[in-house]
């Protein structure tokens, strides 16, 4: 088993090392590759157009938790995303910020700032608030806990709605349920067809007057547009953003200077050079011993 | 026994219907009050400057959680601030939000969004660093959970040292063994003769280069000045504060405009009201059964 890296110049640095220890073969770069037949596994953010070449190819390996960019894959070849403790518990952790941030009213605070004016508002505690998240997998139900910790009630939406210890669960058909309770929304879905666009007008529409957006998903679910009417109406009283469409937002764009909004420019979560391949070292022992792969996409899922 | 309570409109409003749930007499004013010598409690921000009509008073209960603003009392008199679970878990909840946001670099983020620019900077895990807590008092310990459970390094820094739980404790004579390894430093001190002025220039210079510093002690701990040489020496990379010296911070004062510090205008903690009457209402009944009385101030201590 060989893997072929293809990817950035820090991960070209500490993958070979990592795999050196491990005893396992890497190549980093496609020029670096004599007999493409012998590799086995290609890890990427953007696979090579033309696979044809690499007859024996077993996995594609995102080095990201995201594979959405990636274009449907031939037959009989596996795609693994990266799990990374790492990923995870950034991921969580700015998700934390930022549900504080929109739960203390840092949008106002900070523009009341910028205006040299010092103004107490009214503090909410945490356990007068729910905060709803869509997307209940391992990095949802890890901000799910921290958000519990700190006392807010959390209920989350999912595909299949499956109980997770104290989360109210609403399964896919009851999103107009979950969203009616949901304080702050906090979007963590992995991009699908099925969910490309779901923040827009039609859900922005069911949550409670007032509510406050924090999204750490992909640009692509989030109508611009619909944010930005969602906030002169007061549905929405501010937003705080990891994502955004397009992405980088462009200097220009009106976002960068609306008081209800703070942007980050997606850093919620990097992966680890070493951790991401360490994740690629469990995906070769899985197929070599025929145990299930770490990280395996359900294509028809897409995530 | 009775209460006189010296405060605002909202507590004039809700503390009568806690104590008429409690059969216990109150009022509110000291117009109100028409035999003093009835009198035996007040609660009050600040009491009245002639406690001497007062010839029954037992305890004066700080409606607040600090006491740095009384002036002694008369001997014989008790003094109790408010234990209110509601404001421990404000504070908590802010100190995870501010230490966040010093963590993940909100302060360049914010300011790269006032510019318009979209530049990702590289993301530190919270297990790679170290925050360290001056005070650990209920609110210190709760925080250092709540820190500790995102993977944050947790230490501790009080008068005694007294041992808690998961944390790496330094008493007052190991101060600078504490700040020396405190990457990021929460202030959560009570005011007092021996914390006055206490974030200044010796201590910044002990600090990590490129510390960060969270601040929701009292503005007086600060010594505004040497904040902002330790800030130009790059000793410290941010603050975050909710407090300030003087407070309100005036609008011309420089501190507005620098992209290195976020302010809130002392909002950590609010007492809600009904909160405070229950305080006041535990307090009441110890003094009549001769137990503690809860929030009991050692006044040669200063809290």
């Amino acid at each position: 088993m060989a893997l072929l890296l293809l990817s950035t110049a820090e991960r070209g640095e500490v993958w070979p090392r990592v795999f050196a220890e491990a005893g396992e073969s890497i190549f980093v770069g496609e020029a670096s590759v004599a007999d493409p037949a012998a590799i086995t596994h290609i890890a990427c953010w953007v696979p090579p157009q033309d696979l044809s070449v690499y007859t024996g190819l077993k996995t594609v390996i995102s080095v990201g938790a995201g594979v959405d960019h990636l274009p449907p894959l031939p037959a009989g070849i596996a795609l693994s995303r990266t799990i990374a403790p790492g990923i995870e518990a950034m991921v969580r952790d700015w998700v934390v910020m930022a549900t504080l941030m929109a739960h203390r009213d840092m949008p106002t605070y900070l523009a009341q700032a910028r205006d040299r004016l010092w103004r107490a508002g009214k503090v909410t505690t945490a356990s007068a608030r729910t905060v709803g998240i869509l997307g209940m997998g391992r990095i949802g139900r890890l901000a799910a806990a921290g958000l519990g910790s700190l006392g807010f009630r959390v209920r989350g939406w999912s595909r299949s709605g499956t109980p997770v210890d104290g989360i109210d669960m609403f399964a896919a058909a009851d999103l107009d349920g979950f969203l009616r309770g949901a304080d702050i929304l906090v979007c963590l879905l992995p991009l699908t067809a099925a969910t490309r666009g779901i923040l827009g007008e039609a859900l922005f529409a069911k949550l409670p007057q007032g509510a406050r957006l924090v999204h750490a998903g992909r640009g692509a679910h989030l109508d611009m547009a619909a944010l930005w009417r969602a906030l002169d109406a007061g549905r929405l009283a501010s937003a705080v953003l990891d994502v955004t469409d397009p992405e980088p937002l462009p200097a220009e764009h009106p976002l960068w200077s609306d008081p209800r909004v703070i942007i980050t420019p997606h850093v919620a979560a990097q992966t680890d050079a070493r951790e991401g391949a360490l994740h690629a070292l469990t995906v070769i022992r899985a197929v070599r011993e025929g145990r299930p792969i770490p990280g395996l996409v359900a294509r028809e899922r897409g995530y």
